[in-house]
C-alpha cells in the first residue's frame, strides 16, 4: 500500500484511471437524458478501496452516485457508475475512498488528495460528433503558393502584390517579400503530387486559403466567392478535392470568420460608403466610414462585425452561404479549418462567439453533415472548445510548446510563438506531461481526439530547426500517438527547417526527394503515419500515463482488440514497470528501444533519443 | 538562490507575489479602455531577474508588455507594467524570466514552471463595483423563526403548516418535525436583540427569507409581496430595517431565483390551470399543467421558468420587481442573498443564469445601487462569478469545506455537505492552502473579497460540534482575517453545536449568555471581529502566505498605512521567518503565540492551538 505522500508523488501506473475512451465509457455520442455507464480502474497497490463514488452536477448542483465493483484483474479493481447526461456538456468525476480514511478525486487532470474545478471534470457530451473519420485522422497542412506548380502556373502573369520568386529562391523574412514572394504554386500542382501524400500515408489534407486577397498567404480575402484564379480557379479545386476524394483523402479549406482583407468586396463596398448594405459587416470607428477595428490594428485585416444579420446570411448561415456552399456539389470540401476563431466575435464589451461557431457548425450539419470543423486557438483553448461546434483545436498549448520545450537544444533564439521567452524554454518530462494534461484537461474526450498535435504550422519556425539530435522521430512519434490528429506542415517530412512562420513557408523540394537524407526523413514519417492509422488504439483507445521521467515517458494506449506500449527518451535511459503496469507480452512495433521481461515486470532500455512502439493484447474492463 | 527544484517547493515567502489589492494594483474599479499599471514583488532569493512581462489577454488573444523595475528594498524587486482594460474582466499574468534560463509564470493559482489556464489569470473588472462597505462586512446570519421573539408573538396563532414549539425544545431533524417545528421567532424579535449584535460588533444582518411560506425556513415562498405575517408583517421590516441602519448596521433580505414554493400565488394561478398568465412562470411536464419540474425534484419547490417575460417584469426586472421594490422606501434593504444561485436558469440544454444574474443587478443598480448581491452556489463558484453580477459567493469550497478538513477532530461522522464521505475528511495546512487558493484563483480579486468565510450555515451542521479542542478561534480567526467576508450564525458565538443543517437552526439561547463559557465564546468572536472591522488591511489589504505546514499557517494582509501578521496553529509549533519575509517590528493585537526577533528573521512560537495577530508597518511599492 502507498502512503498519503506516496500517492501524492507516485508514477501514473500506481495512480487510478479513467478517460473517454470506450474501456471505460459505454456510448461516447450520448443522446440527452440517457444514462452513461463510467468505469474506473483503480490499483491494488493504491490501497483498500472502501467506496467509489461518481459525481455530476445536473444544472450545475452536485450529485453523488455510488459506484459498484466490477470485479478485480491483473491487479487493477474496476468500479462502474451511471451517470446521467443531463445537460449537454455533463461533467463528472470520481470520488475514491480508502479503507485508511483517505479520499481521492480523480478527473481529467489527474488524482487528487483536495477538491477539484468542474472545470477539470470528465465530460460526456450529447452536442451532434464529429464524424467516424475525424479522430483518426493524419493531417497534412499545404499552404498552396508553395507546394506545387502545375504546368498551367507557367502561363499565368504574377499578380499586383506579388514579387515574382523562383521555387528555389530563399524566403525572404522581411519586407517586402514577407507575405509578398509569389512563388506561384496552385491546385493542380498538389494534384500532381498526390502520390507522395498517399505513400507518406496521411488522410486529411488542409489547404490554407485558396480565395483571392493581397498576399501569398491569402488570410486578407478579396472574396469568399470564387477560388484564387491564381490557384487554377474553382474549377482546380473541383479537380483537387475529386482527385483527393479517389484516393481517399479527404480535403478542408480555411477560412477568416475574424476579419476579411480590406479588398474584400463586402469591405470595399462599405468602406468610406455610409449606406452600403454592407456597412454593418464591420466595426467603423467614425460616421465616415474610414477608420475601423482591424485584427491586431493592421489595417488590412477588417474585423467582421457579427451583430449583423445580413453579415451572418451571407457567410455562414445556410447552405448557400459561404461555409454552406464550398461543402457541397460541386466543391465537396470536408470541412473548414477556421483562422483566428479565439478572438471571432469578440470585441470589448461584446462576445458573440458562441454564436458564430454554434452557426457555423449548424450550416455544415445542414450542407454536409460528414465534415469536420477545426479551429485555430492557439493558447488555452478550453473555453471555447466544449463540443457545441468546434470538433478540435489547432493550439499550441496542448502539445506543441510542450514538445518544443522538451526535445528542443537549448539557449536556441527562436521567436517561440509570440512568447517573449527570448530563446525556446526547457522543460523535463514532467513539465511535458503536466503542460500536455493541464491544457487538454478542460476538453471533452472528443475534442482531445480531434486537436490538432503540430509540431509546426505555417505561423511557426520548424520544429527540426532547433531540435535535440535525433528529437524528429520522438517528437512526430508524440505527434503519432498521442489523443489528437497528427500534422504533418509541408515540408516537414523533407527535413526543412524555418526560423519564423515566414521562413517556415518553404516552396517543396521536390528534387531533394531522393536523397538519403531526405528519403529517411520522409520513411520515419510514413512509418509512424503508419503506426497510427494501422492501430486502431492509436486514434481512439484510452490514454495511461505509464511512468514519467525527465528524459523519458512510456504510456499505453488501451483499446479492445490490442493496445500500442510506446516509449519517447530523449536520451539513454532505463525504466522499470512492474507487473501489471501493463498486461500480457509485447510486440515491436516500430524503434529501437528494448523490452525485456523480468520477474515482476518489465524494463524498457532505450540507448539513445528514440521513440519505440510494442503492440499488447487488447484490455477489457471484467465483465460483472 | 533557489534551485529549479527549490523553487517549485518553496515556501510561499520564497515565492514573487501579486494580488488584486492596493498595493500591486493603481485601479480597482477602472473603466473599459483604462490602463492600469500593476505591480509584482520578487524575493532576491528568487534568483536574478533578467526581465519581466506581463500578459494579458484582449478579445482572447495574447498580448505581452514589458514590465520595468520600480526599484528594490527589504530583500525585494518591485516590477511595474501596464494593463490596457479591453474587455469587461481583462486577465492578466506574470512571466519572470531569472537569468539562469528559467521561466516562471505568475498568476492567481500560484508560482509555475509550465504555462498556466487563462481561468486563473489575476483579473481586471471593469463591470460595476460593488459599494466600498461591501468587503469590509461581517455578516450575522438571522434564521428569523429561531432568532427571538417579541411579546406580539405570544398573541399569534401557530400556522397551519407548523408545529408549535417552545423556545426551549429540542430541534427536531427527522419529519414530522423538520421543516415544521414553529418557534415562533419575529422581526421585532431581532430589534430586541441588536444591543447583542452591536456588542458583537458584527456590520451586515443577512435575514433568511422572511417571506410567507409553508415551512420555518421559508425558502418555499408563497408571495415576494408581503411579509409573513407571522414574523410581524411588512410594518415589522420596514421598523426592523430602520432600527438596524440607525445603529449603523446594514440589512439584506433572501430570494429564491430558482424556485418559489407551489403556495406561491403565481405558481397556485397556473397549476392546472392552462391559459393562465403565469403558466410560463414553470416548466410544465404534462399540457394540463399538472406535473412540473421542481428544486431536485421536490414538488414543494416548482422551478422558474426565466423565458418568461412577464415572470422577469414582476420579479427582478425594473424597480417595481420584486428585486427592486424591497431595496426602496419604506423598507430599504441593502440587498439581497440569492438562493440556489447556481441552478438558476439552467434546465438540461438551456442556460439563462447569466441573463437572470445581470437582470437582478441591473436592476438593483436602478432601484438603490448601494446594495450588495450575494449568491449562493455551495461548490465551484468560479464560473458564474466573474464580476458580471454577484458580488461574492456562499459557497462552502473556498473557505468553509478545507477549514473543517483542517480543524475536526478525525472520524466524526457528518453529513458532510452532501459529499458522501462519511466522515469529516482529514487535511494538512498544506491542502487547506492549496485548497483556498484553487477556488478562489477563478474569481477576481473583488469577488473573493465579498464571498463569504462562513464555518457554518443554516443548511450545514455548526463547525463547533465536531472541532478540534481549541479549533473555534483558529477557524473564526481565518473567518476574520482572509479575504471574504466573516459569518457568523447566529448561535455560533453562543457555542452552539449541530448535527445537521436542521439541527443547527437553534432557537438561541438568550439566557445562556451569562454563563462563562458561553461569555467566553462572545468576547472571543466579539474580539475577532473588532480585529477584523479595527485594521483596514483585513478588509482590503494584500493577502501573502508566508508559511504553511502541516499544523501552521502564517499569512500578512498589507496596506499602506498598516499591516497585519497572522498565525493559526492547530498545535504547539514553531516557525522561522527569515528577514524580508515581513517588514518592520511586530506590536501583539491579540492571541498567545510568541513572537522572537533573531538574528537574521523571526521566530513564531504557539504551546497550541491558537489564533495570533500582530500589527506592522504598513507596504509600499517602491517610487521609481
Amino acid at each position: 500500500m502507498l502512503s498519503t505522500l506516496d500517492r501524492s508523488h507516485a508514477q501514473p501506473h500506481q495512480l487510478p484511471h479513467h478517460d473517454g475512451s470506450p474501456l471505460y465509457v459505454s456510448d461516447l455520442s450520448p443522446a440527452p437524458g440517457d444514462r452513461v455507464r463510467v468505469r474506473v480502474r483503480v490499483p491494488e497497490s493504491f490501497g483498500v478501496v472502501a467506496s467509489v463514488h461518481v459525481r455530476s452536477t445536473p444544472d450545475q448542483e452536485p450529485r453523488f452516485g455510488a459506484a459498484t465493483l466490477l470485479g478485480a484483474q491483473g491487479g487493477w479493481q474496476w468500479w462502474e457508475a451511471g451517470v446521467a447526461v443531463d445537460n449537454p456538456v455533463t461533467g463528472y468525476r470520481f470520488l475514491i475512498t480508502l479503507d485508511d480514511g483517505s479520499h481521492w478525486w480523480l478527473n481529467a487532470a489527474g488524482v487528487h488528495d483536495i477538491e477539484t474545478l468542474d472545470s477539470a471534470d470528465f465530460k460526456l457530451v450529447s452536442h451532434p460528433a464529429a464524424p467516424d473519420w475525424a479522430s483518426s485522422s493524419v493531417i497534412y497542412q499545404i499552404f498552396p503558393d508553395r507546394f506545387g506548380r502545375s504546368p498551367a502556373a507557367d502561363l499565368r502573369q504574377a499578380p499586383a502584390w506579388g514579387l515574382p520568386a523562383a521555387w528555389e529562391d530563399e524566403v525572404e523574412q522581411l519586407p517586402p517579400g514577407r507575405s509578398h514572394q509569389f512563388y506561384g504554386g496552385d491546385l493542380d500542382g498538389v494534384i500532381a503530387h498526390l502520390d507522395h501524400l498517399e505513400r507518406l500515408g496521411v488522410t486529411l489534407l488542409y489547404l490554407t486559403p485558396v480565395f483571392p486577397g493581397g498576399s501569398n498567404h491569402r488570410y486578407d480575402a478579396s472574396s469568399f466567392h470564387e477560388v484564387d484564379p491564381l490557384l487554377g480557379g474553382d474549377e482546380a479545386l473541383v479537380r483537387l478535392v475529386g482527385a483527393a476524394h479517389e484516393r481517399g483523402f479527404k480535403i478542408i479549406g480555411d477560412l477568416t470568420s475574424n476579419h476579411s482583407g480590406n479588398r474584400h468586396e463586402w469591405f470595399r463596398a462599405a468602406h468610406r460608403t455610409p449606406g452600403a448594405a454592407e456597412s454593418a459587416f464591420y466595426y467603423w470607428l467614425d460616421e465616415q466610414q474610414d477608420d475601423y477595428e482591424a485584427w491586431l490594428g493592421v489595417p488590412a485585416l477588417p474585423k467582421f462585425n457579427w451583430n449583423s444579420v445580413e453579415l451572418r446570411t451571407r457567410f455562414i448561415e445556410g447552405p448557400d452561404s459561404v461555409v454552406g456552399k464550398w461543402l457541397r456539389k460541386p466543391y465537396n470540401l470536408d470541412g473548414w479549418r477556421i483562422d483566428v476563431a479565439n478572438m471571432t466575435g469578440r470585441l470589448g464589451g461584446e462576445d458573440l462567439n458562441a454564436e458564430v461557431r454554434q452557426t457555423i457548425r449548424r450550416t455544415m450539419i445542414e450542407a454536409n453533415p460528414d465534415t469536420i470543423l477545426l479551429a485555430e486557438s492557439t493558447n488555452d483553448a478550453s473555453g471555447d472548445f466544449q463540443g457545441d461546434a468546434w470538433h478540435g483545436a489547432m493550439t499550441y498549448t496542448t502539445f506543441t510548446r510542450p514538445v518544443w520545450s522538451w526535445l528542443s537544444k537549448p539557449d536556441s533564439p527562436s521567436p517561440y510563438f509570440g512568447l517573449p521567452y527570448g530563446t525556446i524554454p526547457q522543460s523535463d518530462g514532467r513539465q511535458f506531461v503536466e503542460a500536455h494534461t493541464r491544457f487538454t484537461a478542460g476538453y471533452p474526450w472528443r475534442t482531445r481526439l480531434s486537436t490538432m498535435n503540430a509540431l509546426d504550422t505555417h505561423d511557426t519556425p520548424r520544429f527540426r530547426t532547433h531540435a535535440i539530435d535525433g528529437g524528429v522521430p520522438v517528437a512526430f512519434g508524440l505527434s503519432a500517438t498521442l489523443p489528437g490528429l497528427p500534422v504533418v506542415f509541408a515540408g516537414d517530412e523533407f527535413g526543412l527547417v524555418g526560423e519564423d512562420g515566414e521562413h517556415s513557408r518553404t516552396p517543396m523540394p521536390w528534387d531533394t526527394a531522393a536523397e538519403p537524407d531526405v528519403a529517411a526523413t520522409i520513411d520515419l514519417y510514413a512509418e509512424l503515419i503508419r503506426l497510427r492509422t494501422g492501430h486502431p488504439a492509436l486514434n481512439g483507445g484510452g490514454m495511461r500515463w505509464l511512468h514519467v521521467g525527465a528524459d523519458v515517458l512510456v504510456y499505453v494506449r488501451e483499446a479492445e482488440e490490442e493496445s500500442v506500449l510506446l516509449m519517447a527518451a530523449r536520451s539513454a535511459c532505463e525504466v522499470t514497470l512492474p507487473e501489471g503496469a501493463v498486461a500480457g507480452a509485447a510486440t515491436r512495433l516500430l524503434g529501437a528501444a528494448e523490452l525485456t521481461e523480468e520477474t515482476g515486470g518489465i524494463r524498457l532500455t532505450a540507448d539513445g533519443p528514440s521513440f519505440t512502439a510494442w503492440a499488447l493484447p487488447g484490455a477489457r474492463a471484467p465483465k460483472r
